[in-house]
């Protein structure tokens, strides 16, 4: 659970909240038309001001929110209303859509399946505007690089059409980037699933709760991800126009993809849990079944040898020669008989053979 | 569970039942437009009823219900609805909205996580009039005096906007006041995590339906906040005008939050109780190998010197020198015969190492 | 499970079936206006017929279905379609509202906590006219007492409103009577608590499955009776008008607080059904611990006693002056041992401060 | 699950698919007017042609699939769409409403509770025209017999209105057979109740899941048909009038109160696999805690006999006269001793006492 | 899990990702009119132009995506959106309809039940336009030659109608598809049912687990093609023709029943689980019997023998004549007295009739 900052109960609403360790901010700007791109990196928010009018397209990367003052700037220029700001800053919130009267709001949450970490959550919010639009990360990074490699190109009809095409394809971005981790998950998934059936399943209880935990959590995200796509596209006032929204479509099937995967996924965990529970029942099956060969096949026998260690004075059996092989025998029959009983149960068969049964499925 | 004190059944509508043990009103009054505030203390109900004209804003603040006559007058000076008043009054009632000819009703519950209750309720009802908004609290308390700070200290548009911010105001910090109780249960979910891993099971189970208890409770709290915080939003006549309505969606928005930390923490109960369940199953399967092995290990042996125990006259072993220590060499055998066994079933294994590993997740 | 008398397969439509031990009806009349009131018992139902035009409000209790042909002219006179009646007459259905041309038909199910019986049920249908109400009931009894009451002592708005009003009041008694059958359900929970907490667990599974039953039971009755409220409250044509809207509205929020307890209950019964199951478990560890203990503890003592039992006749060891307390020696330290080792894997401890210790909830 | 016989993939829409086994098809006309019902047995398709034009009612009930050419004939008689025609031979169908250009499809199934099968289904199809219903049945069979006796009779309406309130009789008819099923898969359940109580549970897991199975099969089917009559009463160009609308709402009433009905024995079969399941463990601690007090309490015992038949030469106890009688109060105050701890624990009690406590529910 | 292969995130769209063993493209064309039939193959996609605008209908087969030059030459040339053309070559995706603004869009998924692969899946892509219909399959194959045999001979209306009917034809082929795969599933569960109720448990779980994963599967892509067909039934600018709607319905209720059949197995699958963890109960419970019969008997019988084993001088029992055969009366009646308690307890009986008698359902 990443820790939500937020203000406190009973603060006026659009109170932003800095966390101690937020990164400087650093604005870069990107200011492109059908013929040319221009590409600055800001420090004064005065600069951009020129942006917030109609003109040319302007996408404006803000990145780190170390700079309250800073941050308040920038949604006076560009006319963000306090909530959107704040929904914006005080992450993490659920990926959502607002509508606002002078722009528009995406909240999305980033993926990305980083080292020992399975998911690492990172909020990307995106203003959109008349002829801007604002993205703001938390971290430093270059997530959307390929994004900027393509208006630099000019690959496509990314740098001739307006602010929603470019959100457009930043959002096609954030969703693509949910497919990697939802792919890891299912790696962990089949390991386990290998494990299971070898019959290591030491770890598996504990390991089979963390990556249940991760997809629900990631159903919960792509949901509310799709949800706000949706409300992007039907809403009255959406900012997308007609030729975008064949484009946004097709993130929304990227996105009902992922669920898809997430849930037949979250399907397979659940058969996991059964599996292995099956297997720590055979396995105590196993263990009483060794048990109680031994002790019924013992026990017996040294109940014989018992009755002849008694010191009765007047005990005829003792004197006769034939007496003690006698008793090897009869122990023998005994033995022979509950073997065979054992066998007739089936608690005797070889193991190994089983175990390697056990994989052959359907 | 709370006890619900509700009137006896086929009482006539508008019964109210004013517990035992019911604090006496403490009426408080806030009078203010844009330029100054006024505050007061009323005791006699008559002086409320300037107020309940249109004119300068008004937050009237009831806390207790003690006094029928007194709760009867208050109702009659500003209009409301005997069964509005019922439902303020016979606790709890489940959040809602209901609209009335000439106010609005809105059931709250107020959660706190105090002292030693993870979770304790509180019915908070807010009546929204032309001028005025009405609250009704059965316990005296200051749970509101952040807003009441922003009104005297005019911060932020609370003083310049009608009677539906206030309200709104209010609802958001008893929505705000559901997350230290998710939080704590939340923590409380993490130490049964960490007892579990360790396995130290024994209050696990009912300690584990406690909190799921409450989870599911609050749920159902949060579900109705929610839904009458939608029905506040969409319905016809609703008294929030469309500035404060941004404001509203972004309670609801919370509301939602809320909800999606209870639900993954109740996945995550849920799979606790699986991961517990798991655990006492392999703790019965330790205990039993241990039993096996002691049990296949001396059985035997024991049958084995039991043999050399019986009396009978003619045993040739036992007069030969090398006898006694080739017994000794058998019996060895046959228990090193059986601890390869065990070891090949990997039934011996080092057990420290084995709980560490069930920390180590994916 | 009630026995539901109903016609053949293949019978016309309308046909009553009338149960051979049906008691002999009871008629009761309440005229009334708002100046005054007038009762009258009927036998004949002609005197009924002034009743089914338009003038005062009338109240017709019907108590006992014993006679077809009353039940049938009274149908008649008043315009009740055949498959009302037969709703009427059949029971139990389930709690719907249906309009036909001349007149309204709700069908409801009370539900008493009496004496053995912790949910006893009985059909109330309530036909409502343009200016009366006839109620239908199987068995005497005097459940709408308290509503007879108030229209004889003329208190709040019963006498001066229409048919409507009194039916709401009638249903109004129903729905409150769920309250005490799921408070009486919610102690049989809290008993079931109390004893598996306590390890009492020897009818628990069977009694939780009974309460379970109830519960299921009362929940589908209750999503009928709220879904019939709705349907009257909505569906074109309601006999429901405005002013009385807002009092079903509050029997409607009655039932949902109904589900909701039951909601709940439910929740618990299957949290503890867990519980229980996790009890038994604990208390199967707790044998199992107590033969391994005993078994792993006396089995190689007996061993070594074994060995010197047998009957060499070249034991050095036996003429040792020293070799029996030696042997003493031995199997203290083998003992010493083990129950170090038992004590190491935490199975032997003080068993009662570990079920107090259950007891300590979050 | 009945063999579904239907065309190869990719044939052309409309193939029949007509089953070696098929029986004659045999044709019994009913044409009727409010005044005088004419019956006769039709072998020539020719003569139902005066039948398809607008004049008397005519109920023409085919069963029987075993003649394609006929069936072909009749549906180019009465127009039926091929497709319907498919529906109508290639069984079994979900039961579903169809609207075509010249007449209506309803596809029914029919439930018996026959001799040994618990559930035995038929498929039965109505086509409802302008002046005409149709009914195809894949066997020979009486179950519209008492519909028949009533068109005979002329009781009630059926003579003097149309197809529409013949349908409407036919699936009244349908639909009531659902209920003996119903019943008998409860009983099923009592029976299988009682055993569990009774502790006689060797077949119960595969019988429970048999009527579940039942079960999970009548709610799908229920469900469509419910399905099926909304779909007729509501569908803009519904062939039913709103008079025989009311008729049919009753219908779907009782086709809910069938799924209700499923629903609660679907949840009994759930509780009783719990209590099954519970049961078991139970079983098996008695089995454990047997076999624990036994083994506690005489392998210490024999320990102790083992210690005094070793063969010591310097053993001074034995020589005692009082050793061997001290030895047996030894062992009777160990014997003792756990037979206390064993009461304590709670494992030795009566053990009919708690069978018979187990039936005492709440 | 099939690869999915798909373009890097941030990749602009449109990206078609061939993958290396890709297979050359097979175009057949098959252009024809009411009156006759034109079969072809082509392979420079130039010889297509004359098929795009209106005139005589056309199905163009493209199987195999080796070649994206050609693949780009034919979306140019019938104008196929680039998203579309990604969809279709990026496989698999999810079954889907897409309207687009000169043509239509239908993503199916083809299953076949083939040799060792119990579900083996291929994407059908269908591209509907005025006059033509493209379709587009990964592999070489002869799925639809039923469809192509029916426009040779011209049977039904095929040749007479658009290209919508073909696009339901072949919507037609691929729902019935689904059937085999469905009924192997039950096979296969039939099989494992067979095999649980013989307690032949070895491999159950994984080949269940097996089988849930492949319904799961299956369900989520029928309920996607049953979604499909409803939406390319009811959107706005449908291709589907209202007399081909009727055809399309029948697909659709085809899919339904795929549905049904799925769920009911799902439920079996999950019944079965059940009863083989009952039936791992049952084994052990009938193993815990065995060992404590056997140990119950014998332990006390030989603490029997281990007393007159004891080497007390003063033991005057060991000198009676009557002691030894005394002893074996003893020793009988006690064994006796222990197998009459077991029998009383039911944990003796015939193994044999039992296991039968698990047979024997309801």
């Amino acid at each position: 659970m990443r820790r939500r900052h937020k203000p406190p109960a009973g603060a006026r609403p659009g109170t932003l909240v800095i966390p101690a360790d937020a990164l400087p901010p650093r604005i870069t700007v990107m200011d492109y038309t059908p013929a040319k791109v221009r590409e600055s990196q800001v420090t004064d928010p005065k600069a951009l001001r020129p942006f917030a009018g109609e003109g040319t397209m302007t996408w404006i990367d803000v990145q780190g929110f170390g700079d309250e003052a800073l941050l308040r700037r920038i949604a006076e220029i560009f006319h963000i209303h306090p909530l959107a700001m704040a929904d914006v800053v005080n992450a993490p919130q659920r990926p959502k859509y607002d509508a606002y009267e002078s722009n528009h709001l995406l909240i999305c949450q980033m993926a990305h399946a980083s080292g020992e970490k399975v998911m690492d959550l990172e909020q990307v919010s995106i203003v959109v505007g008349k002829s801007y639009v604002i993205t703001f990360q938390e971290r430093h990074g270059d997530l959307f690089d390929p994004v900027r490699e393509r208006i630099r190109t000019g690959g496509g009809p990314i740098r001739t059409m307006g602010p929603d095409y470019l959100a457009y394809a930043l959002m096609d971005r954030v969703v693509d980037g949910y497919f990697p981790v939802v792919e890891r998950l299912g790696e962990v998934l089949q390991r386990l699933e290998e494990e299971i059936l070898d019959d290591q399943v030491e770890h598996t209880p504990a390991q089979l709760h963390e990556a249940r935990r991760h997809l629900a959590a990631l159903r919960r995200l792509v949901w509310s991800q799709r949800d706000a796509l949706n409300a992007a596209l039907r809403q009255d006032g959406t900012p997308f126009t007609p030729p975008v929204q064949v484009y946004l479509r097709d993130v929304y099937d990227h996105a009902v993809q992922v669920m898809d995967l997430v849930e037949s996924y979250r399907e397979i965990a659940m058969g996991l849990m059964d599996i292995h529970l099956s297997t720590v029942s055979n396995r105590m099956n196993e263990v009483m079944k060794v048990l109680t060969i031994m002790a019924s096949l013992f026990v017996p026998l040294t109940f014989i040898a018992g009755v002849y260690g008694m010191n009765f004075e007047h005990m005829p059996e003792l004197h006769f020669w034939w007496a003690y092989p006698a008793v090897w025998v009869i122990m023998g029959i005994t033995a022979g008989g509950l073997i065979l009983f054992f066998r007739r149960q089936g608690w005797i068969g070889s193991g190994r053979s089983r175990r390697e049964g056990r994989r052959g499925a359907p």
